[in-house]
């Protein structure tokens, strides 16, 4: 176990040595050739390398760069999963969320060492456009339906009024705080503290994920944190558009703030219909697999991709629909193709999530290591209080007001537990880098980072005594029984011949 | 059947349509944003649109358009062969090959009345690097290892002597085409010639493949056909690489020609020594994917990409590589891995084989419709004739020689069959757009679009019934029996539990 460790480690150290040398700041390398010839290769793979005399043996590393790197990446990420999940003792006290920001705090420290300069940060558009959406789609894929349908309303209640509180009160609460640290914090206006408010605010469904999926709490309680999570995408990414485009604007009037009530509803219903309207598409599409089966399991991949992109080309909440999409086409999808495909496009959601998901956690330790960070102790320690004050109170009131309408009532230890499980990721981490540039922003970054740290490492690794603590209902285990397992395999294999 | 044509056809229309429109020349798009906001999506993902008023509705295309294309081309290439398998007939007459070509060709054209301009090419960065690797990854580990040992020394002789044969007779016949016809092609030089020679001669593992999949000849014949179009690539890529620099050379010498033929061996057994070390490391790691399952597939694609990528760096043979990296790891990760992991390996490398193959025809056709085309009939009837000339002297010359050292002779009607299913495809028309520029080069690709065609269309489509008038011996199916497939399951379920 330890020697994969750190065959995994030496690898990778490795490997990011040589990453790190051959590409500085990630422009062509120079080889040692003539410019002339060296430019040639952006026009084509093969007619770099021959100059003056002919040579036996040559190199043009950026001919594969781009998809060389990414490789490197996967692999480290898929080695740190597998050392993580092969040493013994670790899982049981360690998250996995936590160890692999560890690996990634490690990473960025031996770039930052050979190279003198920051490593990579995680860009928006990586995240958002590549990352997000598998795991995103895996969570939607194998959405308990019913549960959280029957959960609906209180999941709308605290993702959509939860929110907005959380927002509205970390936002001015923070505007306070940069009133009475007049002398550093004076040049924070209102309405950088309210974007910032919606960006701390999002709770992150990868985090929550990670983190509860280890745990196995009761199913009713899973459901609720992880569709608010899910949701509050919606309401959390318009409220940043929204405070973003009122900083541009010269003026903010009544209209203007109306027509942002407005988005936030456009935003939410325009993903679901996109969602529903590709999830149909496919749910139609699969029934005519049956002649072509090798390519069934793509469908489901591009049109739920394809749901996505085109909520985000539109502005609309592109979380909303690719869960729409997959919890519309699955069950038509399921029962159009065979057992085989099946296996095949749930092994490979799974594969794709948790790689995704290994990613960004690494991701998120290697951009710690930056040379633009900026402190300020009043700012960040108010802001990591207001976080947890203003979710407890919400959730409380919230849940007092729920609790009137639900048969079976949220207990105040599942209280406890919503409260406490929001935790912060890579959503609010992409956001931030996101904000025009003004004098505090690095501190926001900064302030962002040691949230996300603060809420996976802290509340990430205490959450699970907490709730043995607290004795939550634990999740019953379900397995297959034998005879299920094979009469399920025969029925597929009649379908077959 | 037809509707789902016709569903396809509009969906494709419509969307290239759309596709056409936004792009016109794969620049970002204007939006009606002024420049100054517009620019900003450079950066971030979400920072566009909301210009001096407030909207409910807005659009940003360039933000999603790099994987928003990419999945529109995966989308209308799975319909096309959806359509393709649904339709009852056409399958029975025509390989899949030709009406992908076929599609390309219509959405080409349609590309083309739409933009009143030429439609993308394949580039040859895009083929080498993301289509070509999964589908000789897909060969390589399916690779019928017992059968293709055995015909080793036959495929070496046939890929390595056949195509310098190959290459050298159609390149000195070329130039003594154009020395005949000195008005209109007295500028083609003999290293033009030569140069050319090398890349028409290279027969095409995915042509071949799509082709002789159908067909199901006899094994032997099969991995004749099929290890020699795998196996010359080294030659002919070298051959092209080396050509090429010559060109570039001021002066030709003794030394440079040997260095040369060194560089032939080094490029084979160079790839093979990589794929070898990468195959060997995907086995050892597969040994440690028991407690995470879930990403034990991804070391299978992770490490073959990586030896690919590797090998293309260092310029030798990618498939090389990349054959025997699968090879060497496929028993080891085939005993160390769950069969629902095995399954999904399968599944996922046909899905995704099958899935580039249809891209590649789908872009040949597409990349057909062109402004650049210059005809010659000289030039053009000669190259035909002569591909089929120096392909069938050669095989047959060859073979006389084999035979002798065959307990089992290659018969004429396998001779011929060889001979005649030496179709070319996409890495001839990918290296001839990799020439350096000079007045000829247009002619070059139009003869090389051409003789594509032909061979895929004429050979493609004739071989089968010339194959059933020929009587060869066919492939004997074999389908495993119920009891065999419950037995295995019922195994791998004890294994899990």
């Amino acid at each position: 176990m330890t020697a994969l460790w750190t065959l995994s480690l030496l690898l990778s150290a490795s490997l990011l040595g040589c990453l790190a040398e051959t590409s500085p700041d990630g422009s062509p390398l120079p080889h040692n050739l003539p410019p002339s010839l060296g430019t040639n290769s952006s026009d084509g793979s093969l007619s770099v390398d021959l100059p003056m005399a002919l040579r036996v043996f040559s190199m043009d590393y950026h001919h594969v760069q781009a998809p060389f790197e990414i490789v490197l990446w996967i692999m480290l990420a898929s080695l740190a999963k597998l050392g993580f999940h092969w040493s013994g003792r670790v899982p049981a006290v360690v998250p996995e969320s936590c160890v692999l920001i560890m690996v990634g705090l490690l990473v960025g420290g031996v770039i930052y060492g050979v190279r003198h300069s920051a490593p990579p940060t995680l860009s928006a558009d990586a995240f958002f456009l590549f990352l997000l959406p598998p795991i995103v789609l895996d969570a939607g894929y194998f959405l308990p339906g019913r549960l959280f349908f029957e959960n609906l309303g209180t999941i709308l209640w605290y993702a959509v009024l939860g929110t907005l509180w959380n927002v509205l009160g970390i936002g001015l609460s923070l505007y306070g705080v940069c009133l009475l640290a007049q002398s550093s914090l004076g040049d924070v206006s209102l309405l950088h503290c309210l974007l910032f408010g919606s960006l701390i605010a999002a709770v992150d469904p990868v985090a929550v994920l990670s983190v509860f999926q280890e745990m196995q709490v009761n199913e009713q309680l899973h459901i609720l944190v992880f569709g608010e999570s899910l949701l509050n995408d919606a309401v959390t990414v318009v409220l940043y558009k929204l405070f973003e485009s009122f900083l541009r604007l010269p003026s903010v009037s009544g209209l203007d703030v109306l027509l942002g009530g407005c988005r936030v509803v456009v935003v939410g219903i325009g993903g679901l219909c996109v969602g529903l309207f590709f999830g149909l598409l496919a749910a139609l599409t699969s029934r005519f697999t049956s002649r072509a089966q090798v390519i069934a399991p793509l469908f489901v991949f591009l049109y739920s991709y394809l749901s996505y992109l085109t909520s985000e080309m539109l502005h609309l909440s592109g979380i909303m629909a690719i869960v729409t999409c997959a919890a519309t086409m699955k069950q038509y999808v399921e029962a159009n193709v065979s057992e085989r495909s099946n296996t095949s496009i749930q092994y490979f959601l799974k594969m794709w999530s948790s790689v995704s998901e290994t990613l960004i956690f690494i991701f998120l330790g290697v951009s710690t290591i930056q040379d633009i960070h900026m402190w300020s102790w009043p700012f960040v320690c108010s802001t990591l209080l207001l976080c947890l004050i203003w979710r407890a109170t919400g959730v409380l009131l919230l849940t007092a007001f729920v609790n009137k309408l639900r048969r079976n009532a949220v207990t105040f230890r599942d209280q406890f537990i919503i409260a406490y499980g929001g935790l912060r990721g890579a959503i609010c981490f992409s956001l931030v880098f996101l904000i025009d540039d003004f004098p505090k922003k690095r501190l926001f970054i900064t302030t962002t980072i040691v949230v996300i740290l603060f809420t996976v490492f802290v509340q990430g690794m205490t959450i699970k005594p907490l709730v043995e603590l607290l004795y939550v209902k634990r999740k019953k285990r379900a397995l297959p029984t034998l005879s299920e397992e094979i009469h399920s395999r025969v029925r597929d294999y009649r379908n077959h011949s």
